[in-house]
């Protein structure tokens, strides 16, 4: 169960929550039998703590057209087990340390674990998809599978840019190029999908799905826009995520392609250098690995004992940290801190919320004007979410 | 093109593997514009020299039925595209080097794009499946969804069971017990899945699809085991993967239990500490790291400038061995040496080989009591593929 709240954009969700997870339980095979381990771990992710946007998002639109709750339901909650699995196999490609204030599932299990707990959750997702005919009829099941299709087909090109750009240490990006990312990776699998498949339940007209669909684009920029203004100055603990994990990971963001531009052609330089380099391999031990730490003590009572002179060991030293373990390139608590100042003092995040701002704003005109939504608490919800999404702390 | 033959069952695999790669060219997006990265690294596997199994068991299976060649293509170009799906995420599950005589997509490209690129094929394996409608009408392109549905869940759960029994040092377990692991993670989506379809498209009667199941079971048992003989005796080039691989990552093969079966007491328990080490990140590399060898040439050479007396020297190294670099707790090549010699002396190649030549058996009669094959190459094709299991040395 959510914890109860006041706010009603929060209550809704909640209640989309308990009705996407009530449903989903009856989707996974009950953790019996063989494969016990694998549905216990498939429900892992979903069980915790979360907004569940989707399934209300596709809730809202389906029933604020006038469509029914049961039509919509099986959808919602494969919604929701589709964006656990990209989640989880992110958390791998990141190599994450925490997700909704837990450690992530590939570091609790390995990566191998996970990735085919994600692979289960994909594989499970067709088959509701597929029984959705005899709950929504042939022509609704077919339109919702090809959305579904269209949208893990967007979500991983999304994807694959953004790799790509880290990859070849790209840029020479614009916030446009940011945007077209954004609009396959985040906005298709989280609002355009959801609100489409909700309006094919319910029936509604072409000029109807267009506006949804111009609507869901909108809102998806500005919900990562503040998602990536959120990275970096959220509480961990409040935002389930570890503190400028897009600046360790190096991500392209709006923020950063800002800054990095506002910056003096020596910043610039010194800002490449350092997003060109990995992550370590955990942002908490970066300081002092406990390894490491044990090796320095054992030399500090070598050179002691008299058995070791300092400039041997200071060599010693040296030799180690360029051993090639993985982390000794990479990037330091002082580079990301390097780049929190650039971003500070070009004012980059009071440009990203401002252009988040705008997106919202522009998807509340399409919203507003979007012809035969019932006057409902549905619709109070896609109202009150332009909102929540650019003023949410999490 | 593939290499011509004069063995018909290589002759026909190359034929359809051709006929395959060039339906998939078709369906996979023209590598232009934004995601042209991505669309690229979905066909580098394909293209890498295969056999092509599965698209050749589907495109038989209908055409010896009576089906079209047309009706199943797309179907076949699916198969193969799930199958290197399905073999870019268990590289990098396995962390292995080499696939298909090259590197591993994760080794080249990094896991996080090896990842996604395995997502991307399983999202676009779905709009052609729908696209199926146009070609062999609704009913069947249902029914064809629905064991891709299966298919894709028994594999996973298949997979599931492995790395379950690898993470709990799991060693009581039955011939039975793997025998019922393989069936989900080998015969389901490599034959069950290809000659269900190809029958499904063909218009099989359910007769002939039960029979077809139960042919494509046992066979799909017999390949596995096969599989896991050549991964101990075959030379690498030939067979495409690193020798004794599944020693290496501690697989629970038929061989490798009935080896510990047989052994003593004592050697039962050395062969489970070895098989509780993690495997090292490198085969190849276990030997000497080439950063650690330039660090001990480095030490070397502090000790005849005279700044580093032998003792405290050999101090430093045991210090290194210790140093948790990760791989100071991995197996050996003396550990894989034991196991083998635990298998060598228990005959258990040959045990293994028996129970796949006598599960082979089982298939071929099955297949001769299946009513309704049309005499014809595609009918040979499947009788030939029986001995071409067992007999296959890559």
């Amino acid at each position: 169960m959510t914890q109860p709240t006041c706010d009603p954009v929060e209550a809704y969700l909640a209640d989309c929550r308990d009705l996407a997870l009530e449903e989903l339980r009856r989707i996974v095979p009950a953790a019996s039998g063989a494969a016990a381990a694998l549905y216990d771990l498939v429900l892992d992710y979903p069980l915790r703590e979360a907004k569940a946007l989707r399934p209300a998002l596709c809730i809202a639109a389906c029933r604020a057209l006038g469509g029914p709750l049961e039509g919509v339901l099986p959808s919602a909650a494969i919604l929701e087990l589709y964006h656990n699995a990209f989640l989880i196999h992110d958390d791998v490609e990141d190599d994450s340390e925490h997700r909704r204030g837990r450690e992530a599932l590939h570091r609790e299990y390995g990566a191998p674990i996970a990735i085919n707990v994600g692979d289960a959750m994909l594989a499970l997702a067709l088959e509701p998809l597929l029984d959705n005919m005899r709950v929504v009829g042939l022509g609704k099941a077919i339109r919702i599978l090809q959305l579904v299709a269209r949208m893990a087909r967007e979500s991983t090109e999304g994807q694959a840019l953004e790799l790509d750009w880290i990859r070849h240490g790209r840029w020479d990006l614009r916030p446009s190029d940011y945007v077209r990312m954004v609009y396959k990776k985040t906005s298709w699998y989280t609002f355009v999908a959801p609100v489409m498949i909700g309006g094919t339940v319910a029936g509604a007209s072409r000029a109807q799905l267009v506006a949804l669909r111009k609507f869901a684009s909108l809102l998806g920029i500005a919900f990562q826009i503040q998602d990536d203004v959120l990275n970096l100055t959220s509480e961990g603990s409040r935002y389930g995520k570890e503190l400028a994990g897009d600046l360790w990971e190096g991500k392209r963001t709006l923020i950063l392609l800002h800054a990095v531009q506002a910056a003096s052609p020596a910043e610039q330089e010194r800002a490449r250098a350092i997003l060109r380099k990995p992550r370590p391999r955990s942002v908490g031990e970066t300081r002092a690995t406990p390894g490491r730490s044990a090796l320095h003590r054992q030399l500090d009572a070598l050179e002691h004992a008299g058995d070791l002179s300092p400039h041997v060991r200071a060599a010693i030293v040296a030799l180690l940290d360029g051993d090639g373990d993985g982390d000794g390139d990479a990037k330091t608590h002082g580079d990301v801190a390097f780049l929190m100042q650039l971003i500070e003092r070009a004012g980059s995040n009071d440009f990203a919320r401002r252009v988040a701002d705008d997106h919202a704003d522009r998807a509340a005109r399409v919203l507003a004007a979007l012809d035969g939504l019932h006057d409902s608490p549905h619709r109070d919800f896609l109202h009150g979410l332009v909102e929540f999404v650019t003023t949410r702390d999490r």
